[in-house]
């Protein structure tokens, strides 16, 4: 005979109390009927999907984040879902487009993922979130999204909260731009990511003569690039081509809604940023709560993971983190 | 380079579009506050769980219905949770051994299970469910979760429903007491519980003299002990023993109180029924809506299994399953 089990649980998944699991219904709720008041309608998601249809929209990169095992009855490989966002984006692809225009989405639901890339901890994290996909881009899309994060947040209480805005566009634009190496170039991301701007003189010394001076002055400055809106003035500054000027264009206009609603004090912009999921392509955004030092929501602009199902569609959306919100809460 | 793969969903899962799900929603909803009022508080289980901490709980038998694949960070079985009283069971006896008793416990979370034991197909089932967990086993709490499930029904706005109730213990005590084999025992309870008494019949006409004519007469009996309250006194006529008379009693004590709160026209009893999961001990029932075959709850009794984590107390419990709610609400 076998010994007993040890009664515990596997990485990633925990027992939530009646105190904490109270607390974490009455904040999902809270949540979600303020996407209703806005018109949003819930879409259950599944559990499962087939990995090679979740990689047609979010990629192969994706397989390293996802908790995956063998279909018994089919033999291919299954994933408990990581992300509601590309299960949506092939719903809205497949069974969805006779919809009118725009759809106002959004769920409740447990996911599981790798916490990064390089296979770290799994995490069993509750979300609640919202997609707003339309025919095409808009800033009015963008800051709708953002105003009501900043209202769901405010309704169910959480005051001292900011929201981070950025653009995937942007540093990668000027990075592409430099004759270097992929290694080269993920260092230089790592340093102004995290605001070292002594790191960053550091790698940029030992590149010598590959980046010229003004080059290393403009990527010197990424790392300020952080702050109120007038960020995106100083920027401007050395935007010198078509799609750099086109990003700062997209967020002032993003960030003049937001102002204009009376939000402006809840935002603040990094352009240093490069965060989230491979599909974002545009405006990306990630909220933090005073005390804690995990994000308590995190979305994007994606505009071509709907048509990577078979439909040409712009979306935006954002989930929160309700078990981060109720802690940030307790604070 | 390999041909796109066809968007599809794995085997038991399925997208819900927004005009159901809303449904789901509000069913989930209304059904959850009837137990807040009657002071059940939420708990969150986690999605996964070691096959064999859940076979502590369930049996061997469990490993059949459950989709399970190894944890690549320990080796060990993982299982998608197939169900969640065990769950509940777990918690109660690990981490809540110092509430206040009677505990009252209720949940909304996604399960995926086979069917049946045979290995048949796999299901994501919604399920919104309570637990009530005492010193002692008591008709009082049994009634009391009946009386919450029919006023929980009503309050969403269903009427036209019964709730079957029976006893794991009654026909298999009977069964025990035949000295026969186990496939022929199996013949006997499968015919009784689709009340098919020719088929019995021919059954024990073939088992010609190991049962006596009077057992025959008992098991031909078993298929009409279905109905109202006065069953249980027919039942009565042929207990001969202890363990069903006590059995008889109990349910006399449970449809006493249910029929003493005005909910009697709710229930039948089925005495010739051994439904649900292995880790039943006493009374069960099982819930149906006019029009729809397929069950919208099902629960019992279970006193044991609180105990196989470590911990004695009794328990007694239901889940709704709310997708077949919503459709019954459709006829």
């Amino acid at each position: 005979m076998n010994p007993p089990p040890t009664i515990s649980l596997p990485q990633g998944v925990r027992d939530i109390l009646p105190e904490e699991a109270g607390k974490i219904e009455s904040v999902a709720s809270g949540l979600l009927s303020v996407f209703r008041k806005h018109g949003f309608g819930r879409v259950i998601t599944p559990l499962l999907e087939y990995v090679d249809v979740l990689s047609l929209g979010v990629g192969e990169n994706l397989k390293k984040r996802v908790l995956k095992f063998i279909d018994p009855s089919t033999g291919r490989v299954v994933a408990i879902r990581p992300d509601i966002t590309p299960q949506i984006a092939r719903v809205v692809a497949t069974r969805m487009r006779d919809y009118e225009l725009p759809l106002k989405l959004c769920y409740n639901e447990n996911v599981i993922r790798y916490e990064d890339l390089r296979g770290g901890k799994s995490r069993e994290v509750l979300q609640v979130g919202a997609e707003y996909i339309s025919r095409e881009s808009s800033p009015e899309a963008d800051a709708e999204m953002i105003c009501m994060a900043v209202e769901a947040l405010k309704a169910i209480g959480l005051e001292r909260f900011k929201i981070d805005i950025g653009d995937v566009g942007f540093l990668k634009t000027i990075l592409e731009g430099l004759r270097i190496e992929d290694g080269e170039r993920e260092r230089i991301k790592g340093a102004i990511a995290v605001k070292d701007s002594s790191g960053l003189e550091a790698v940029l010394e030992g590149l010598g003569e590959k980046v010229s001076g003004e080059e290393k002055k403009t990527l010197l400055d990424l790392t300020t690039l952080y702050g109120e809106e007038e960020v995106l003035k100083s920027a401007t500054a050395f935007s010198r081509d078509e799609k750099t000027a086109r990003v700062l264009e997209n967020l002032e206009g993003v960030c003049g809604i937001i102002s204009g609603r009376g939000f402006g004090g809840y935002v603040t912009i990094d352009l240093g940023e490069i965060r989230g999921f491979d599909y974002y392509t545009g405006m990306i955004f990630e909220g933090f709560a005073a005390g804690l030092g995990k994000p308590i929501l995190s979305g994007g602009r994606y505009d071509t993971l709907v048509e990577k199902y078979g439909h040409r569609l712009a979306a935006t959306g954002f989930a929160f983190d309700v078990e981060n919100i109720v802690e940030a809460m307790e604070k």
